[in-house]
């Protein structure tokens, strides 16, 4: 079974390992024989027992995590974890601190304000439109946790290095760039990745919590919505999105297996960003927006000399087998997103394209 | 690619058409001629908004939906909805009447009174181990709602015919019923099920509401939890669970046009469960557990002599292609669940085994 397949730059859900696809689809009808499809198996079957701990397993070995974290699959995204953050841990008498660095960080300190929480935003870009990432932040000591937005999918910025934020811990939503580099993972409280960006697909969140973060939670915090019940059942407390957790455990895998873990991963997403900002670095007719020491690795967002050329590169690409180019509705311009799936080759191919459109339309 | 399959009496995740899977198994690396699998395509492309809206509209022509329902998409599975309707239709000053049929519905009441709202449960059938469906029961004309199990997956009985509310809406779990028999659902202020019993995978869940319930809903509720954030954008305010809904899409359309509609569906599920009851009922080896007019069609609970005459059963059952037999882990006995997807073919080889196993212990 031969498909057509394009090179997919959008920005999530994503392009993901061709061999993982080709897994899934082959076993589709009968899962590690056992008569049944991965999307008709018991949760709590052996079979999938072996899914979930083994996605587990690969998570702590790829990030180095001591038996103090646990690694956990929530459903609703990382918009839940915007609300369930405060819920959690901002107990009446708490304080966080926030950095706004886009949309996403936006989303999750209004989520707080909703609740009443007590926050303090202590650093935003919004300023110069979020192209780049706050420095010399000022944090409260005394804060529960700092809360950071690691890759920023529509502004196209990205932490190089996370701040200093004097041993208080960073919760840090890392949906656009999880699991694309290595981690000190000791500076964190909880990471959470929406899985379809670099992981998986839609309908799963991976969550990854420092054990004793999960004693601050009140108990009148509902079932669903407390971090407990899912560390207390190895997220098997109700039905988990089965579907979802083996396609980001084949993931996994491949990361381990196939790339070689998260370092050498590393070295091939800045191989893959280089081509790109270098090119466009050397080019008048293509202008990356943020600024160059904030620069995502992963969300390259760029603008050419007109809208209408926009459109045009948009259209042309997909028709040259490059898609998913156009930027966030919210902020216009281009994007090309480069997570772990996509190929050197695959931005060579984009780079080639660009010459091409450039030298026609320049 | 031909798969050896077997006969799934799994209790959710369960059973999927094997023309569903086929048809997934098939596109899988090339949905629609996009050149991406449906887990890669993104939530806003033309591709997945028909998707997401064939499966709305085809919700609405099965359950004879008028304009004043919505239909949504929501993640976290029914365990979720059980803290967000309270939170979304219990404001302070409203009090909602719950009837107590077992698991489902004790957990539905427990996450109510976690919040500390004012609910009444006006019905229970504890007392004799849920084996019945509680009559004659009196609901108060005041209620903001009534909630119902309306099969309970775990005790194995279901309401035929749901009770007389005078007017109060009733919210309704139907995890392990919807799509199992025409509704009358000018009867309801809003369904729900978990989709991974009759309509799909474990991942997503089928939130069916009558518009006027969503003035009822306090601003405060955070945006992920409230169900107007859902019905004001399609289901698609943060990523959804793409391939789980269609998937779900795919079961609807088989229902529609392969089976025919919920009328069909339903004598079919009449005809297997008459099959397993009725050879049941002439047998002196197996016995069915609920009462007889409570009885589920889509899940039928039964007991043998002894509990090792039951582990053997479960055993040479598989051995002989039909899977997931086992009770649930907190009452024991045996469970053939027989949603939708399960053919009357394959309750014809069960009762075969059943006599044959029956003949050699008995």
């Amino acid at each position: 079974m031969k498909a057509n397949r394009i090179h997919n730059f959008n920005p999530g859900p994503a392009a993901l390992p061709l061999a993982v696809l080709e897994e899934i689809q082959g076993n589709f009808l009968d899962f590690q024989e056992s008569g049944m499809s991965i999307t008709e198996i018991s949760h709590r079957s052996r079979e999938f027992e072996d899914v979930i701990n083994d996605a587990v397993d690969r998570t702590k070995r790829l990030l180095n995590l001591e038996d103090n974290f646990e690694v956990l699959f929530i459903q609703g995204g990382a918009s839940l974890q915007f609300c369930m953050i405060p819920m959690n841990f901002l107990a009446p008498g708490k304080s966080a601190d926030y950095v706004d660095t886009g949309t996403w960080s936006t989303k999750a300190i209004k989520e707080a304000e909703l609740q009443g929480k007590s926050i303090a935003v202590v650093a935003s870009s919004e300023d110069k439109n979020y192209s780049y990432i706050p420095k010399n932040i000022l944090f409260n000591g005394d804060a529960a946790f700092v809360h950071l937005t690691s890759n920023n999918t529509i502004k196209g910025t990205q932490w190089a290095q996370f701040p200093d934020t004097k041993g208080v811990p960073i919760i840090c939503d890392m949906s656009s760039d999880i699991m694309s580099r290595p981690l000190d993972v000791n500076r964190f409280g909880m990471i959470y990745a929406g899985a379809q960006k670099n992981i998986g697909p839609a309908g799963v969140c991976l969550v990854i919590i420092r054990k004793d973060l999960l004693d601050w939670i009140p108990d009148t915090v509902p079932t669903m919505l407390k971090y407990t019940t899912f560390a207390a059942k190895n997220s098997l407390y109700n039905t988990p999105p089965c579907f979802a957790i083996y396609t980001v455990q084949l993931v996994l895998k491949w990361l381990e297996e196939t790339i070689g873990g998260l370092g050498k991963m590393a070295a091939i997403n800045q191989d893959k960003a280089q081509l790109l900002y270098g090119y466009m670095d050397g080019s008048s007719f293509y202008r990356a927006t943020a600024e160059a020491d904030s620069r995502s690795l992963m969300n390259v967002t760029f603008r050419l000399p007109s809208e209408d050329l926009e459109k045009q590169f948009v259209e042309q690409a997909l028709d040259n087998g490059l898609g998913g180019l156009k930027g966030h509705r919210s902020v216009g311009g281009c994007r090309a997103s480069i997570y772990n799936a996509l190929s050197l080759e695959a931005v060579g191919a984009l780079v080639e394209f660009m010459k091409t459109f450039a030298q026609k339309n320049g």
